[in-house]
């Protein structure tokens, strides 16, 4: 038999907001310190939703739920593209053109991480120097089976804004799986593609469509130079052959493709942003406010973000069911003993050996 | 309570192989094409693996199960590295070397895919024209969030040895996640790296002695070739430095770089197999047989099969459990209702969210 959905032990009325007064005095710390811009707060609190202890895990949950309601008048700007493309430069020159211009940023890089060490690849705080002195910058391991964007920079960026940044970065390593995954957390998204030749670009390219709002060839410079401007006549051509119906946001947005050299030419990164600009308005940003701030966020865009609350919540839930898995007792002692020797001795296929481990797992379930 | 995990349904004798008699008529047939070396029975029996349709899965692990022992004088060669690097180029050069010199060899190629869409970023095939007239070359879309191995690939690798090919390539994009992923089916991992600058590399070099056998700068030729070279000493310098700790076999394998244009030089792939061909005699293969087929294999390599054969059961099985989870009736039921309009209005955070529905999930399993 199956119990009904309405028998949960928690009651759907306490997933509402809960009040602050529920915060432990060192998470509401914590809470005062973002919400006044402290660089160290927003630090500790992002640390604190990444953390996988049982007692963060509460406190993060309880500080989440008590940041005000999202502020509308950002922009969450996705970079990615393939390793050695130049990602850390063009976001350092972007960085301190935005900041000089007066805007909040922050960064969230996100690390391809170590499965062997369960370390994450650093060096993307070095990889921005000047960055890193003058604001949040913050890399992030992508661990976990779950996609190139770590399980928690959604609740990063909700913190990173609620900390009074107008632009979140979020970098990553974007290539098939990760590109996409970047898309659940952006409302634009920038893929960099490297100065290379035709043939090269081809699985990159076919994919362009369904994950880039603009599309910057870097490295636009010196050697480079002739390679970078080759590169972007065939995105382009790319672009102009692509089914509008493949594009991720129809008829409201066609991709855009230029070219960019933040090491020798830093203002050319200022055209990438303009377009990324372009690209909000057009989905629903409207023009920009007349106070230099960026406009409220309406339309489409708006819509994108609600979709992708949803998106965040079967990626964390996806995740926490597995620890669950992985964890189980019964479960772990099955594959310890009878099931692990056949498995050795070949006289199980992986597919049989999965298929116990799941029946082990969900005829165990706690009954109430 | 919970119940004991020997009240499972299935007892675990079912796991051992079953007869051949099992199978429907259609899959015997596969299966004695598969044996006698069709390639279209082959291409046939790898898309039942692949296919989620609730028939088609039994009649998979019934197939699966029917395959004999699995040959041990076989080589499962990875070959990973970021896009444009040259990938099939040259798993199109080496593929052409071993069927010239008698092996049998089989490519699969794993595709990042389009989540929009729902299908595969398509070409490898038609990049490896001429391996894809004389052997079986099969890309595989990466589908789902677990890693870019697909999840059947060790299943396709199965299959291919059965048919008779000594040598079976794995192709994937391997970045980051993709990279280790690859580790979970390759006896011997290749990768491919471009003749770039020393801090492009930065990222990918932090990793390498965590993933790769051979590393093999590409393009060592033409306009490229003086970026080869400087990028092969980068490596060498980056391999040296590393601790031995930090090697996939410690003392017993140490990485070795070097250089290759496919394109151009073909016969410098040579040298790359040659390589591939040493780490499997240090790992555990002994040297060569005397009738020119490859040594069985033993020691450290056949040690690292079973640990891939449970690192596929696992992958499997979370695929499984994800599954269940998301089709499950009650918990689209909360999604559809209370809950997912408390997302829509910010009125529940994404973790207050899953964990309600992996609560809903886990509460109502099915009591026996």
């Amino acid at each position: 038999m199956r119990r009904a959905a309405t028998a949960l032990g928690r009651p759907l009325s306490s997933l509402a907001r809960r009040p602050q007064s529920h915060l432990r005095p060192e998470t509401q710390e914590v809470l005062d310190g973002v919400l006044a811009g402290s660089r160290a707060a927003l630090a500790r609190a992002v640390t604190l939703v990444e953390s996988s202890r049982a007692d963060d895990c509460a406190e993060a949950e309880a500080l989440l739920a008590a940041l005000p309601a999202p502020s509308l008048r950002t922009l969450r700007l996705g970079v990615c593209g393939p390793p050695g493309v130049g990602k850390s430069s063009f976001v350092e020159a972007l960085g301190a053109r935005l900041l000089d211009g007066g805007f909040g940023v922050a960064v969230l890089a996100i690390d391809p991480s170590s499965r062997r060490l369960g370390g994450s690849i650093l060096g993307d705080r070095t990889r921005m120097p000047e960055l890193g002195r003058r604001t949040f910058v913050r890399p992030s391991p992508a661990k976990g089976h779950l996609g190139g964007v770590a399980a928690h920079t959604h609740a990063a960026v909700a913190l990173c804004e609620s900390a009074g940044h107008d632009v979140v970065v979020v970098e990553s390593v974007g290539v098939g799986q990760n590109e996409l995954a970047i898309d659940d957390v952006a409302d634009v998204v920038v893929l960099l593609l490297p100065p290379a030749g035709g043939d090269d670009l081809q699985g990159v390219k076919a994919g362009i469509m369904e994950i880039a709002d603009v599309i910057a060839v870097t490295k636009d410079d010196g050697s480079t130079a002739a390679a970078a401007t080759r590169a972007l006549g065939d995105v382009r051509r790319a672009l102009r052959g692509a089914s509008a119906s493949r594009a991720k946001h129809g008829d409201a947005w066609r991709p855009v493709a230029l070219k960019c050299s933040a090491a020798r030419a830093p203002e050319t990164v200022g055209g990438v942003w303009a377009a990324a600009l372009d690209c909000r308005a057009a989905l629903g940003g409207g023009a920009a406010g007349g106070d230099g701030r960026l406009s409220v966020l309406d339309g489409p865009l708006l819509a994108r973000r609600r979709g992708q609350r949803a998106a965040s919540t079967w990626d964390l839930a996806r995740r926490s069911l597995l620890d669950a898995f992985e964890r189980d007792a019964d479960v772990r002692a099955l594959f310890d003993g009878a099931l692990g020797a056949d498995l050795d001795a070949a006289r199980a296929t992986p597919r049989d050996a999965a298929r116990a481990l799941v029946d082990a797992f969900l005829a165990t379930r706690r009954v109430t």
